[in-house]
This record gives C-alpha cells, sequence and structure tokens, in this order.
C-alpha cells in the first residue's frame, strides 16, 4: 500500500494544480505568453489525416431528428447509462452528437478563434474528436477523426476487434464494448498554450467537462445512452489515433449506445456493491 | 520574462496532470482508496453554516419559467456574455439555476451518492455553492451557500462593495461587478478523494466543466447571460465565503446577468484586439 507520506504529497500535489491563482505565485508576474509575444498561431483544428476520399459529409437536417426538446427534462432525465442494447445510430444522430459537443458556428477574426456549440477558455477549442465506431448506419466500423470545419468524418481505418480495444482502452470497462461509438477528445496542447501558457491545463479540463455534459444533454434529448469516462489508458488511446502523447494526448472519453428501459435492473446491477455493504 | 527551462518544467507538468492513466504509474498497482479500506465516508453535502432562520426555500414551480425548450437552438445560442444590464433575476429564475447546475434528483443507498442534474465521478459530488447575490428579488444582497438536500439558500451576510469584491475575487474583470448573482463552486476536496484518493483530482474538474455548461444551457433557455471564469483570486474566494482553502477550495466560477440585444457592440467591443491585431 502506497505510504502517507507520499499518498499525501500527491493528494497536495493534485489539489495544488486546481486552486486558482495563488497571491504568492511565483511566475505570474514574469509569465508572458507566446501570443503576448506576437510568435505565430498555431492552426485552429488539426490537419485531415487522410485524403479527400476517406472523408464523409455529416447531414444537418437535425430538424428530421426524433427528440425530446423540453430543457426541465432534459436536466432531469439525463443519466449515466452503462447497458446498451447494441443497436446501430443513423447517421444524423451521429452528426447531431458530433455537432452538439464541437461543432463549429463562427470564426473571429480573420483565423483567430472558432466559435463552437461549447465554451473553451479564450474560445482556444484545444480539443480534438476521436471516435471508434462499432455501429452506425452508413459508415464502417474503425476509427474516425471529426473535421469540425467541414462537420465531416474522416475514416482513419478498420480497427481489429474493435470491442476488445474499446474495453482496453477504457481500463478494461467491459460494458462499453456494446455501444455503438466511443468519443475519444484529445487536447492539441500548445493550441491552448499559445495563449494561456503555463496556466492553459487547469482550464482545459473544465473545458473538457462542458464537451461532455453537451454529448450527455444531446444523448438525453435522442434517447440515446452515454457515460462519462475519465479512467482511460495515456497509452492505448494514443494508439489507437496514432497520437505522440506529449504535444496532443487523450483528455476524456464517453461511450454512446443505444438503450432500452428494459435494462434498468442490470444498470441498478452496477451499484449493487451499495447494498451489499450497506452504504 | 520567465526562462524557458521554467516554463518548460510548469508545462510538462500541466501536461502530465490532465493525461490518462499511465502504463508507468509507480503508483496505481499500490494504490488504496479510504473507500476500498472502508474507512468512513465524508458527508455528501456541507452542513448549514448558519441558523434556520438565515433560510429561504426555493420555488420549483419551473413550469411558470418563462424559457426556450428546442435542444438545437439552446446549443447553437449558447454564447458567452460579459455585457450585463444589471436588472434583477426572479427567486425562480435563480431557483431553477442552481437546480440545474448542483440539483438533487435522489439519494443512492442509505447515504452514499447524492444523484444529481449533472454527471460526477463516482457520483461523489464534491462541489459547494455559493453565490454572491447582486439582485434577485425577494433577497437581500450579500453572500449565499446553496442547501441542495433543501434545495435551499442560506444567507451567510451583507458583504460591503460587493461590486468591488466580484471583480476583485475575478482578477479584476470589471465587467462581471454588473451581474445580478454570481457563481462560486468550492471542491470539498475529501468528498472525492475518499473515493479517488490521489487520482480524484483531475476527473474533478472535468466535473466542474459539466456544471458550468448547464449554467450555461439554462441561462440561455432563460434569455440570461453568463461567463464562466477560471481565472479567479484562490484568497479573496477563500476569504469571501470563509473556506479554509486547503480541505475546501474554490475551482470555477460564473457571474450572471440580464442581457440585451442592443449591447452586441459592447459584445463585441471585448475582441477588438482581433481586429486591432489583424488576427
Amino acid at each position: 500500500m502506497l505510504d502517507e507520506e507520499t499518498k499525501r504529497r500527491l493528494i497536495q500535489t493534485g489539489r495544488a494544480f486546481m486552486k486558482g491563482r495563488r497571491d504568492d505565485d511565483p511566475y505570474e508576474a514574469e509569465f508572458v505568453s507566446d501570443q503576448e509575444q506576437r510568435l505565430p498561431q498555431p492552426p485552429l483544428v488539426k490537419a485531415a489525416m487522410r485524403g479527400q476520399d476517406a472523408r464523409t459529409a455529416l447531414p444537418m437536417d437535425f430538424e428530421h431528428l426524433e427528440k425530446k426538446d423540453d430543457l426541465v427534462a432534459l436536466i432531469r432525465e439525463r443519466h449515466s447509462s452503462r447497458v446498451f442494447t447494441g443497436e446501430a445510430l443513423t447517421l444524423l444522430q451521429l452528426s447531431f452528437l458530433l455537432w452538439a459537443t464541437q461543432g463549429v458556428k463562427d470564426i473571429r477574426g480573420r483565423a483567430y478563434a472558432t466559435l463552437r456549440t461549447v465554451p473553451c477558455g479564450g474560445a482556444r477549442h484545444e480539443f480534438e474528436t476521436y471516435l471508434l465506431i462499432r455501429s452506425v448506419e452508413g459508415l464502417a466500423a474503425g476509427a474516425y477523426h471529426y473535421l469540425p470545419m467541414e462537420h465531416a468524418l474522416e475514416f482513419l481505418g478498420p480497427v481489429e476487434q474493435i470491442e476488445e480495444k474499446i474495453s482496453s482502452s477504457l481500463c478494461g470497462q467491459r460494458w462499453a464494448a456494446k455501444a455503438s461509438v466511443v468519443f475519444y477528445w484529445s487536447m492539441v496542447s500548445y493550441r491552448a498554450e499559445w495563449r494561456y501558457g503555463i496556466y492553459a491545463h487547469r482550464v482545459a479540463l473544465i473545458d473538457a467537462g462542458h464537451v461532455g455534459q453537451n454529448l450527455y444533454l444531446a444523448c438525453t434529448g435522442l434517447g440515446l445512452g452515454t457515460c462519462g469516462i475519465g479512467a482511460f489508458s495515456h497509452e492505448l488511446c494514443s494508439s489507437l489515433f496514432d497520437l505522440d502523447g506529449e504535444e496532443e494526448y487523450m483528455v476524456y472519453t464517453a461511450p454512446v449506445g443505444t438503450v432500452s428501459e428494459k435494462d434498468a435492473p442490470k444498470e441498478k446491477a452496477f451499484y449493487k456493491f451499495v447494498e451489499d455493504q450497506g452504504l
């Protein structure tokens, strides 16, 4: 077991990272961002990883989606789902989930910032969206990369034993293997560091949460299930989508699947330990 | 200016914090959580800080709210607002914003977890909500603490020069002083550390983002404006609400105010530097 001193030190480190700016911050006075130094701005989005022929344009006729629109009900009914029935999503449903989480609404300036469907510190929008698709109508199973400027998906390639890859990339969560699609959000670190430098990372995690909450609400609206997962394998997620793990690394993941009220007892079973331990 | 070596080291530290679990994590094998050790669970919520007489029950008749109920429009129209007209919120509006961000829907087990309107790792819901209220119908101006179990507010006391306090607590953002109410979310650290220990902090920041996004969407639904702020003063925020800054510390803030389309040009002025610098 971890010795108390190491545990205390690591918890102090974690807490220190979470706190806001302190009066005794020894770096703030000296810190000058790359943006303030007028260093060149990094691209607003990652370049396409494949050619045009690998690209699928995503439909935007969201008015044809069957969905719930009641704000109070959406917020009340949102919950985490881990039992999926394994049916296919429609391309329009997937398109809506991608738009709701990282869709581009506008460009600020000539090419200063993207304005998206989620807020992000300094409108840096330093995230990229990758998918492992198991079952979506009209798309081959495999790995995909979202192109937010074009609102298109590019096919990165098939993935052998995709269900096994999903579970192992999420630290062995087997239930996730029945997801129709798994969202993996990476951080392109310098996109935020150019403006915020040594202060970029704390806020970026909060921004990842903005993205995740829109996925939850969009899924609730469509009658789909999801569950945000912060426990994933840095190495496996990097290798799945060919990230270098240093300039770009995974920060958040979320399997999405079709659900049925009949599975309520199975969902409950995930919390059996609460009863068993009399908590 | 910060020397390159220090800057590189701090950025490496930030990136390391953001990454998921690594195969070479030297601590994971040895880590045993306090929950696994069957150590006593901390309370699900912070105890009331004042007596019953300081308490205001919050209305729940959300069906009487004037609001937008179109999921696509809510997601599309959500944006950050920094120009407030300074009018009062109704108590029902504030009640809805508090419920949408931290409202309790159910209790899991006897007292194992609260299920809320936002997702949170392990349903620990380690956040507390504090408010600086400038202008809400039926409430005195000053500092408040939200009681999620009762869905009530407790008055902590008046705040002298509240507009000045709002700006200074948010690192001098003067526009925020015209907010009708400012949300301050703290983290009660052990509530998450009991289950996740040395791994509690990274996920907690993502969870703070879930809360913030629900505030954005709830404000959009009510026609109010907000802007999440990650740059706040650790010390001033702690002193405003009498937090020890160690076991409990602020993690995220958001001013909320009334807005008018007539102020669109003033909003645009916040981004004048983009044009000025030809970005």
